[in-house]
């Protein structure tokens, strides 16, 4: 494709991953950020006519140094907000650039997180109640002393109206919870401005979000307005920091991930020129979703795209901001997570801070699914963002606990770090890694360790099968599958679930289970058995229907009710209190997506041989006696 | 991690998808090839006290750069088996690396394709017949005129023993189809000779091998031995060079996929030294697999594992040869393909070379589930290795059909660098297409356009489900169930199998369902009915019968013989003659791993809901008569 070149102000992580998929397409990126060896300009060599690459070394709010850009370049983006949006107006007047994606005026809105709010609030987007707090418009404000004095007088006032605790909010400048202020009572008014810039910054209020979860959508815009959004994914926070992604979005109500992507749609739909965004929202315990905040720009919340879209958040910023048709955002793997490996101590206080802290990247070789990206950033400062490693898989539960050994050594090695521990020697080079049994071994026994379990070992937290029956007196028939189940390592929940009795529940049941990650329901029924088939009235998911014996009739009513389902309804009906075959049956439906299921069915179908075989030879050798000696 | 040097010679694509992935672990990689342009080169900035990039210019063929190279890094590596293997040795005796991957006798033994192949059949791997053909040892030959005779001597030889056509080769710097010869009678005995050195290279030949498809398996080999295959792709040449790659291999015969990877773990685990290997096999129309060649580096057929296996290909080589723990080799998808992006002009002659080239690249960007790998080559030869276009996809179909979106585009670009035709604009610029409406439009038309099928509708070349009936007297009663894959798009095939009069074909038809790609299979059966529950009892997938109504017992006795299945074997069993509901059900099935069916489903369902809406509204209006009117 044409060479066209591309300037990205800033060269940290986020302008390598860009970088990175430019490079694919032959897109040209020149860089501005300080130093020969950003993370970005060390996987882009651009030689000029003197062998040094052209990219730029001056701060990406230098005027000049974007001039000097904007020059050089056909469309100009950023890799941070906090750029100087007034400077990137001007190139694009003076007719330096072609483009530059997002608009400054975009770019200008979503710095000032209360203008934002306003922006949002006006296209009528569902937020948490905000207010300023103090001058609205800080430009009028005469001096900081003034400001300060009627910002700690508004959070009072604000505290009274949207009561304690609540959010203060710098306006400008805050990124990972800097510039957030948990505000417990009026007393800590003065206190919460002061760490707040002090008058000397606008600030905002917003009504204390008790969010049941955090979520959060990337949307590409091309510059003619389409908009496409990528699956909704849970965000974990720790310490106000991204800790984790989980890709899809799971819930048990199963209307919230596309709620919250039409949202993040129509918010991105309101804002001018091309690219990438991240919509960050709560989710309410009653469902509710509120938009938190977005961020004109690719999104830690969307690094796990690289591996488990079909186009990942940076390949499609490269596509809209240069006007290229907007790639597929659909997930191509049934599940995913990220971790991020943020810097467990700093570089001067600590020799073995680099080391200590990518300890979870060195477990991630040895586990399956997982890839490592490391910034190539030489320092470490506590915190700071280092990498980060994404997990794919065929389930939840999968990936869940390949996620679960990559944590263990996370935790270990802040221990590490906390302590000041020296770190063993199989953690600190991956190279060692393979040549120590003992910390490979370690690794791979975890790897078939099970993800944490609730109580009973039949409640697995990320099912794939669930076994319903209407009453706990078809339990004993309901609990071969149950067993087959756990022989086949297959992760699922086991409940009852009534049509006649708890018809709320069931239908609560029946809707919620592919949102939560569900691929089958076997339903066991006696009698009437009006369970599978109402169940199987209210999902798209393959139900199982298990006809269980009553007292009369020899099961012949439950079988003909459960497997004579009108047109439009199927029930895989198996055979009378033959629970067994249902859960067979279930890994079957797994085993046609997923080979490892295949392949274990497999070779349970050739145990099954072998067994009769060896009955044959019995029978050979023994004569038929050698059945009385059982 | 710890910063260890790489160092590679030559810097091509290969080279440049290496450095992309150990890029990601921190692993900082030196260049030798020449120029600063380099494709490997272009994406690693390794900037020395001058600011320029520390790589080194040179060709990977001389000594003294080689020397250089060596002494600068920790691991020496290469991206062409082309290379002095006897200056390898010589650094590593000296001591210059602590390792050259993969060791230098194996690239001396691999580059000479004779003693390739006599290494392997000393190792009892399966090759197709060969032999010598003039002086085994060229060394020797006095000169090259005497050769030359003896060569083609042996030539007729040969020919007598192998019959004609044969495959007369060059032992050494083969590739891409250069240095092959097919002689087709002894007449062309000094013409092949002639074109294949003229007694200045050594020749050998090999019996033709009418082979019904060619294989290929890329397997990773750790420093310790560890040998790990990747799946076994189908590769498919044209005018031998790599055209499309298709993973993973279907076959009918169920075995052969495992036996391709367990030839080629076999095959890599003989060579000594750490790194990727690629197998490039012959299937033989009796199922048999025999070895074409090896190469001891990433390799075209692997190019697919960046986008839809566990861990690229090429960070398994950097693993590899670092001593890193291996990655999973498992596919992450359940379908790829990879088509290669060959230059179709010079640029010299043509200047719209490049541009030509890269409009199937143009036309993908627009089909969901591809990703595009240029290599940042300026200048354009006919047939250079520009760049390729990885499709992944749920199914083969409809990775298929995706892929031909792109060859289309492929044929029409070659038709106009053959005919010299211009190049219309919408299709030469990326930029410009998203702005063209038409030719957005043509290409989101094609996106939904079927692959090509055979005749018949109901026999897809790749498809999910399989219905089947003991007789076309069940027809009447299957019909419906292949009208509903139809309505879902959901690719089918529907043919007779009876279990009692074909007996061999069911096994064979249950037994390849998996290889062949097959999700589930629909059987219909009447009275004895014992189809549904044979084919299960000899496939893992999951098999729904339909009981068909049979003149007496109104259908009962083809339920319970279908439903009451032994435990150990499930057959999903739906309504006595409602093939449709089993139709319904196998897209359930589907939808439990493809959220597209899972839509496609909620949707019919909700249509059936306003269906009975529209009468309950109708019968509330007009009374119970409405149900005369119609």
């Amino acid at each position: 494709m044409e060479q066209r070149v591309v300037g990205v102000l800033g060269a940290g992580q986020l302008g390598r991953m860009f970088v990175e998929a430019a490079a694919r397409l032959n897109v040209q990126v020149k860089l501005l950020d300080v130093g020969d060896t950003a993370p970005a300009k060390q996987i882009n060599y651009l030689p000029g006519p003197d062998g040094k690459s052209q990219h730029i070394d001056g701060s990406f709010a230098d005027p000049e140094k974007i001039r000097q850009l904007a020059s050089q370049v056909d469309v100009l983006t950023i890799e941070i907000e906090h750029v100087d949006a007034t400077q990137l107006q001007k190139v694009l007047d003076d007719k330096l650039v072609d483009a530059v994606h997002p608009l400054p005026p975009t770019i200008a809105l979503i710095q000032d997180k209360y203008l934002q709010k306003v922006h949002l609030a006006g296209k009528g987007l569902p937020l948490a109640e905000y207010v300023a707090a103090g001058p609205e418009d800080m430009s009028k404000a005469t001096d900081s002393e003034q400001a300060r004095s009627a910002q700690i007088t508004a959070v009072a006032d604000i505290g009274e109206k949207f009561g304690f605790p609540l959010m203060l909010k710098s306006r400008t400048q805050a990124y990972d919870g800097k510039g957030n202020y948990v505000v417990k009572s009026a007393d800590q008014a003065s206190a919460a401005v002061a760490a707040l810039g002090d008058g000397k910054r606008g600030l905002y209020a917003e009504k204390w979000a008790p969010f049941e979860r955090e979520v959060a959508v990337m949307v590409v815009r091309s510059a003619t307005g389409e908009v496409r959004a990528y699956p909704a994914v849970e965000t974990v926070h720790k310490n106000s920091i991204c800790h984790t992604v989980f890709a899809p979005l799971r819930t048990a109500d199963p209307g919230v991930e596309a709620r919250a992507r039409k949202i993040a749609e129509e918010a991105v739909a309101t804002f001018g020129g091309a690219g990438v965004f991240g919509v960050e929202m709560f989710l309410m315990p009653d469902g509710e979703l509120l938009i938190n905040e977005i961020a004109p720009r690719p999104h830690n919340s969307g690094h796990y795209t690289i591996e488990a879209a079909d186009t990942s958040q940076y390949e499609n910023h490269v596509r809209a901001i240069l006007g290229l048709p907007l790639g597929s955002t659909a997930l191509k793997v049934p599940s995913a997570a990220m971790i991020n490996i943020l810097g467990l101590a700093d570089s001067d206080k600590d020799d073995e801070a680099v080391a200590k802290t990518l300890v979870p990247a060195v477990v991630s070789l040895d586990v399956p699914g997982t890839t490592c990206h490391l910034y190539g950033k030489a320092g470490c400062r506590k915190g700071r963002k280092m990498g980060h490693i994404t997990i794919v898989g065929q389930s939840d539960a999968q990936v869940r606990s390949r996620l679960h050994i990559v944590e263990e050594a996370l935790d270990k090695a802040t221990e590490l770090a906390e302590q000041g521990g020296k770190l063993p020697s199989e953690l600190t080079l991956p190279g060692v890694v393979a040549q120590n049994a003992s910390a490979s071994a370690s690794a791979s026994k975890a790897a078939s360790a099970p993800s944490p379990k609730s109580a009973a070992d039949f409640s697995h937290p990320q099912p794939l099968v669930g076994i319903i029956m209407g009453s706990d007196s078809d339990l004993p028939v309901m609990m071969a599958a149950a067993e087959i189940l756990k022989k086949f390592d297959v992760p699922f929940e086991l409940s009852i679930v009534s049509a006649h009795r708890t018809p709320d529940r069931m239908r609560t049941y029946a809707r919620s289970a592919p949102a939560r990650g569900l691929r089958a329901i076997i339903a066991g029924a006696g009698g009437a058995a009006h369970l599978p088939g109402m169940v199987a009235a209210q999902t798209a998911l393959p139900v199982i229907g298990v006809p269980v014996k009553g007292s009369t009739l020899d099961g012949v009513d439950s079988l003909h009710s459960i497997v004579q389902m009108p047109r439009g309804i199927p029930v895989a009906t198996v055979a009378i209190n033959n629970s067994t075959n249902a859960a067979l049956l279930a890994i079957r439906i797994l085993a046609a997506a997923d080979p490892s299921y295949l392949d274990k069915m497999q070779k349970y179908m050739e145990e099954m041989e072998n067994e009769v075989n060896g009955k044959i030879e019995r029978l050979a050798n023994e004569g038929w006696e050698y059945t009385l000696k059982k």
